[in-house]
């Protein structure tokens, strides 16, 4: 039988996650829910959308819902609200905010006898258990985390605010320098501008002054004044057709020592490098769905992290094929 | 309290062993085992050596037992044999035959009521982690891992059984455009000759014929002949000064399709850089020694591998500090 998923919110993350699930045989999406009139919802595929009030109400159909909300407003309130009655998993990615979330999540799962599974997705995701294995492994060492290239909404989000400003998109990019003596094994200390430069690609109102707004963006504080940042002014045209993905990646390092005296360098290496950042977060949750159901049905309970879970409850394949296949 | 290791087994790993057990400090190294006369093996700390004879006698005084033995003929009898005494972590890599390894390791273990992690280290071990987690995730795409550059002791020992030479190393090392067309996502199908070359540094004895040698190693079926192989002939001298040390790494990759009609393509990648093989490997059996450990105190026993897991087991942090500084 399926496990059967079910997506709160339908926006890049809720259209990722109804193309994962369909990638993967041993699931099915049995709906989307919303909180806009489900009249109005167009999906990719002919999943059926309902108003999120009739989300309790079909508590019996769904094996796992997947909150694909936002971290600012939605998940702090719905991941805790629907741990009670469901299997969940988000993707809350407010790291200063994660062990508050965690202990909300984490009674609300237990009081019904549910799985809660969060920030799950690539960072946090993917990078943290990376983190963790390296450092598990190399116990004398440095870490690093570089993000990019890829598109940050809230840096765009930040440039579209300043008066004058049509539309913008910017990209993290890591510096190949700093990655290379992180490489090298020099242990480099770096300060926020070693590590990152920010580019942006800006489509100004007709007679906006453009050196002002390059000059706002910036000097922009916690944004764009630490870094260094290279502004285009572009027409909409060029926006639409040469920055209209949502790419993504990075690189998580480890760099350590062994032996007697330390004598020995060793470097731990994890990247991605992601055309869709909001599709591949989905095929993350969607493992992990695959995950909190498995372990919810084996009588589990409560919030969990990708640290909580023992990697074979992602696959779909038997124990045997896997130490067969992948070991 | 700290975690009680013993070691089995003192060669290059079990010398790793020593140094990582020392760099974990809610461990202790309580002793080494060896099926050699104690008193005619010298340890790098002041830990005590006793023969393997001693072994079943000091069960109370060992939380976890690493076998350091090889996989050939050492592990295939030891792992199973010990497991029913002693909490016990091996590295045992002979792909092909881990189901039977696991089989009568998990038969023992159940048996003792202990866990038995096998095939511990980075192939397999945290290559075979990377290729369960890429897998879980990208469900349309391809696998790939490469090798090197490092030593491998097997191609190395199989010249040096050839008539004429004294001593030899071999590296292997991964094919530069290769890797690239992978990163690429150019799905190439690729053949052993593309993948991998070979580098040896050989010791000929006097007066040996040299371009026979050369001929023997290039033509030697399974270990050279599949592949483009360079052979170097230099003095004692400068293999013991060039070539002494035990480097490895690698790099295990997975492409992958998401998006309604594939696409948006990922590339996730993960790699390692050795400066020694043994002591790394070392570091990989000590993080599972813990949650071997661990996990047999909270009541588990029978036979894992890293797919069976949970990754906070091998951390020393507390499951807030893992949230609240690497999530």
């Amino acid at each position: 039988m399926s496990i059967r998923v079910a997506i709160l919110g339908y926006g890049n993350l809720g259209r990722g996650m109804e193309c994962a699930v369909k990638q993967n045989d041993d699931m099915e999406l049995v709906a989307v829910f919303t909180r806009r009139d489900p009249a109005t919802v167009k999906t990719l595929t002919d999943v059926k959308v309902y108003n999120v009030d009739q989300l309790l109400s079909m508590q019996d159909q769904i094996d796992v819902l997947v909150l694909c909300g936002g971290s600012a407003t939605d998940l702090p309130k719905q991941t805790a609200e629907y741990a009670k009655y469901f299997n969940v998993v988000d993707s809350f990615d407010t790291h200063a905010k994660i062990p508050e979330h965690f202990a909300q999540v984490d009674t609300a799962a237990k009081e019904g006898g549910k799985v809660a599974m969060i920030s799950v997705g690539w960072d946090p995701g993917m990078f943290s258990l990376n983190r963790l294995y390296a450092n598990a492994i190399l116990r004398d060492g440095s870490d690093y985390t570089f993000w990019g290239k890829g598109v940050s909404q809230g840096h765009s989000d930040a440039i579209r605010r300043i008066p004058g400003v049509k539309d913008a998109k910017q990209y993290t990019i890591p510096v190949e320098a700093a990655l290379e003596a992180v490489r090298n094994c020099e242990n480099p200390v770096l300060t926020t501008r070693q590590k990152h430069t920010r580019e942006c690609f800006v489509v100004a109102e007709e007679g906006a002054d453009k050196a002002q707004i390059e000059e706002q963006i910036k000097t922009m504080p916690n944004y764009f004044a630490d870094y260094d940042t290279t502004v285009h002014f572009i027409t909409e045209e060029e926006l639409q057709r040469d920055h209209a993905g949502i790419p993504h990646g990075g690189f998580v390092l480890r760099t350590g020592k062994t032996g007697l005296n330390g004598e020995h360098d060793h470097v731990i290496e994890y990247s991605l490098k992601l055309d869709s950042n909001p599709e591949f977060t989905s095929c993350v949750l969607t493992a992990y769905a695959r995950a909190a159901y498995r372990m919810n049905q084996e009588g589990q309970n409560g919030c969990k992290t990708v640290f909580d879970v023992a990697p074979a409850y992602l696959s779909t394949l038997t124990p045997e094929e896997m130490r067969s296949t992948l070991l």
